[in-house]
């Protein structure tokens, strides 16, 4: 399969990239450096020493063989997005590339604005030139399961079915998103949707929980390979903030009361879904929402295991409750479903004393390279 | 009051900063002309003979001895929104200053990438605006009955309760938006939404049906101050674009079957609702949503009565059946509510015959002045 992966140089793109093509598949990517960018402006820096793209496809290409063509260039440029569509003729398309961090959107209305107009604007051009140049193609988006944000009821994977009034219909389960970030990913799919509905587009919206984790199969197979892993206030998630701080002794900053509850998933798993998402296409003109998490943790517990982990390799761990910089729930129902991908023969790696213990020895080889200025949380929901 | 009217240029925003006018409040308006730029870009023309704004100014200014004052500007650059913000220090503002045309949002990738930078940039900036610089205003923001779609069950005002799995709450209704106009509509109250959850801001969305009528009280008074009219396919309305067609002795193009059925109120309505909200503000924190229409007709249904109307006034009006160029039902189930603005009062104007007379009598009176170019079916929400 052709496979073209948008932000290829991120986080997550990187890896899948790698990955998919590992199993033989001829793989394009795309990307911006608009991640690497966002660490430079806020002083932060991945605590792996990642390479520039060129450099990671030149290693790419000397561990396995194989090539992988590279597009710089911005989304929210349309002939650019024509050109590599174009040149490519995907038969996927794996869309990672949008601003991915909710602190981030929350900084200023600058920040806010450029986070929607980024987000929205690339992936309406995305959805443009397939359409005009590469029909067929499956559009498999990155949504985020914050989209939902924490409605009292049972979370449907999408969709959910409404009786009201004694009529029924099977209609888009409704958004309660927590950031301007959150919100751009739910006008994506309101926009997808669209795209999917009047032009026939095929497309799946894989609403993910919280990744955390460093490795994956092909990451580990030389240093120059290892993806980026960000640890500060703004563009490190939770857990993997956590281990960072147990490392360097900092307290795990938990959030308010730490009842925030929320859907996690290992980044191999992160790889696994996608791949299971491309090996089974959606149908043309179907809109098919995953959520794709493994298991939900509330942040208390989740700095509670770090800091138990901790102390079974020696280190001194302590949790500090900080007020909450973010405003939502410190505390409520969360049960969202997840079955579409187990059914498609996702084959969890959860989140065992183990994987924790990894990934602080992980970190501690890169200890000397943890800058601690950006950790402490400053960006704050309501700056006023 | 101090209210500040967004888009006081336009077909809904002129009548409404002229109203408030006269009821004694001190009002200002914004606008960047975006809608006569469309119509030259489209090479369409109001029939009503609509002079400049500053012309207009000066003629309200004579007629009634009241002043009011404008702002020439985009919403989407931040330094005048915030400029006009501090220096009316606004009770209200009602906000009509966006892209308003479906069929325009459709015509190509650019058009659409336009209508949702315009519109959803624009409202963030007055967002961030208020919350910075006037957080007790209230925001009457005009959104659309579009923005629900045609759902097999009852759309309520803005939010839905679900009962789940033995669990429920109240959410907003879901969205099923059919251009990508209707999109940043949507786009647009989720973002309000958020600022009213978050940030504590008040605002009512009024989720209006299709408006029709050319005449109000103040625009009455004297010819200088009569709002546009658009018929063309792009920028004109079911019904104002039927009555022309009925003048100029071209066929009522019906869409398809013409089972299309959505809701309509007179232009006299949209003023009294606007001033409904206006005087009957949303608590700190509130989102509202109110469905701003007085009663359903199907396009079908709507063609007849101009048909049955314009022969007993001695007019020769046929009707035609085209292809729809639109995706969308063309029949379907449809029953919103709306009784909210009824409950604060609204007391409806409906579509009598007497109306639909008028309406074809007055644009008799400027029949000279119709453009036939721009009346048929061109954009298509499919252009492959």
């Amino acid at each position: 399969m052709k496979i073209l992966i948008l932000g290829g140089d991120g986080y997550l793109g990187w890896p899948t990239a790698i990955h998919f093509s590992s199993l033989g598949h001829d793989v394009a990517v795309v990307d911006n450096f608009l991640r690497r960018g966002m660490a430079t402006e806020l002083g932060a820096d991945s605590l792996t020493p990642i390479r520039s793209l060129h450099e990671r496809l030149t290693a790419w290409r000397e561990v396995s063989g194989l090539e992988i063509a590279s597009f710089i260039g911005d989304l929210t440029d349309p002939s650019f997005v024509d050109l590599v569509i174009r040149e490519v003729r995907p038969d996927a398309v794996v869309h990672y590339g949008e601003q991915p961090s909710a602190p981030y959107s929350m900084i200023d209305r600058k920040h806010a604005v450029a986070t929607q107009r980024n987000n929205v604007e690339g992936t309406l051009n995305v959805l443009f030139a397939i359409r005009d140049l590469a029909p067929d193609a499956h559009l498999v988006k990155l949504g985020t399961m914050g989209e939902y944000g924490t409605p009292n009821i049972d979370i449907e994977e999408g969709f959910i079915e409404i009786d009201h009034k004694g009529r029924s219909d099977t209609l888009p389960f409704p958004k309660l998103p927590g950031s301007m970030y959150h919100l751009s990913k739910v006008h994506d799919s309101h926009n997808i949707h669209f795209g999917c509905r009047i032009w026939g587009l095929r497309s799946t919206d894989l609403n993910q929980g919280v990744v955390y984790g460093i490795r994956t199969e092909e990451t580990e197979l030389e240093e120059r390979l290892c993806t980026r892993f960000d640890y500060d206030e703004v563009l490190g998630t939770a857990l993997n903030r956590f281990c960072v701080q147990a490392v360097v002794g900092y307290p795990l900053t938990v959030y308010g009361r730490g009842g925030q509850t929320r859907g996690f998933l290992n980044i191999i798993d992160t790889i696994q879904c996608v791949r299971l998402a491309v090996e089974n296409p959606a149908e043309p003109g179907e809109y098919r929402v995953f959520n794709q998490f493994t298991e939900r943790w509330s942040v208390r517990d989740l700095a509670e295991r770090v800091q138990r982990v901790g102390g079974d390799l020696g280190i001194n761990v302590t949790v500090e409750k900080v007020a909450d910089p973010r405003i939502e729930a410190e505390e409520h129902y969360y049960n969202p479903s997840h079955t579409k991908l187990l059914e498609l023969g996702l084959r969890p790696h959860l989140l065992t004393d183990d994987v924790v213990a990894h990934l602080i020895e992980t970190i501690q080889r890169h200890k000397d390279r943890i800058l601690l200025g950006p950790i402490a949380p400053k960006t704050r929901w309501d700056p006023r």
